[in-house]
């Protein structure tokens, strides 16, 4: 059974000198297939081409990743692929090659079996005693270094949560490990703006186009997670989760979540 | 010909799950060897030993580490092997898990042949352009998450300079792409103190126990570069390098580096 594929070829294993084994120099896109096709398809694509081109990689071909990921998909309804762009083999140590020859790495999972739970019940989400580096370079970008998330992820496992709220080193209120936030205070929805941490999500991206000007960003802090009535964890696969509860705190799971996860469902979940 | 070595097998290839790939998530270390022996071996341990800790990563068997170098040389006299440890394959996306198995990639390369030249004649470096993220938690750790570095390198080969130094984002001096510097500032020999980025080199912390109190540590700035008359970039493979040129400026070759380019030899290069 075939669920890899790398440069358009079944395969279990990548070559060792791999630039990104050896300097996690690659991009990488989570996509959800429902129904047999990716409702945020176009998203995925357009970020994955505007992150290689902040990292001096050659941009992908999007009709063949497409028809590589029919291939993995091989009929199945709902599936998860991973889409691995590496800057491939050669360079000397950090530099790369002059003229890099990309690498495409396609992994096959299961569909998510527990989301339904997540979006009805909520998340359990502390607070990270991982802070993320400030003012990066590579900020915004869905790039191979991960290291401070699989921190988060192993701090936040041990506590027992979900998920968990990441600052910045300066405080700056960032993301989610694996997602991004949305903070309902007073009468507004807020997003953290963009800083020198964390990651552009496609799944903020895609609530964004959803929701227009009911969405804002703004500088959030830790008192903004205090002042905030509901907060949602927003992922592409994941869809729209609400918070149930933030450290030792309570939250309430309003209104817009409910009305913003149909809305979700209808445009990025229909299979048809 | 067996140059490679995965947990221990002659390989050319790594599980495409691993997660040294998928994020980064690994350390490493590149060892010169010399005479068939590793004169820096139980530092480079000693390092990867305790950032193995900080990364929550089960510490690699030194012994069993020694023995697969030794059959990867083959009786070579000189050959560099990059010995990877990555947190092995497993875990729920970011999470790591909760037992991790380490797989260990070892990789020969060639004895670099350009050495003596660089260190008779020196480097050029340039200011990079690419500023290291600040307060980081993974700083002083030989990770796997190296596209700042990468990023810098590109920047340095498009310049046409063997080396660059990097600043913080917040303007505090560093280190070169792949090493440590010192500076000779007035009467003193000084190296940028420990801050929240950068490498803890192990060709930087030989030096340290070769020259005691002749060496310090300060917090360094620009117009600590512009002081400088001198400056040395210190890698453990390549040793003592000085630098004949920053930007536009060409810097003298001083007495201390030929006498500790010297020492090192005599300590870290004798064969017997």
């Amino acid at each position: 059974m075939v669920d890899a594929l790398v440069n358009g070829e079944p395969a279990t294993a990548v070559a060792l000198d791999d630039r990104g084994l050896l300097y996690g120099d690659h991009l990488f896109e989570t996509i959800a297939f429902i129904g047999g096709r990716a409702p945020l398809w176009r998203l995925h694509m357009a970020r994955l081409t505007a992150d290689a081109s902040r990292l001096l990689i050659p941009p992908p071909d999007s009709e063949l990743l497409a028809a590589e990921c029919d291939r993995l998909l091989d009929g199945r309804d709902r599936a998860v692929i991973r889409i691995t762009l590496t800057r491939g083999s050669g360079g000397r140590a950090y530099e790369p090659p002059a003229e890099p020859r990309p690498r495409r790495i396609l992994l096959r999972r299961p569909y998510p079996s527990d989301l339904d739970t997540a979006r009805e019940q909520g998340l359990w989400l502390v607070t990270s005693p991982v802070r993320l580096a400030s003012r990066s370079v590579l900020a915004g970008i869905k790039h191979g270094n991960r290291l401070e998330q699989v921190l988060a992820a192993e701090a936040a496992r041990r506590a027992g949560a979900d998920e968990a709220v990441l600052f910045d080193a300066e405080g700056r209120l960032v993301e989610a490990i694996a997602g991004n936030l949305v903070l309902f205070i007073g009468e507004r929805a807020v997003t953290p703006a963009a800083s020198g941490a964390g990651v552009a999500g496609v799944g903020l991206r895609a609530l964004k186009e959803l929701l227009g000007d009911r969405l804002v960003e703004a500088e959030l802090d830790a008192r903004s997670l205090e002042q905030a009535a509901g907060i949602l964890v927003i992922n592409s696969v994941a869809g729209i989760r609400p918070v149930r509860r933030l450290d030792d705190r309570a939250l309430a799971i309003g209104e817009p979540c409910r009305s913003w996860q149909r809305l979700w469902s209808e445009r990025f979940e229909c299979e048809n």
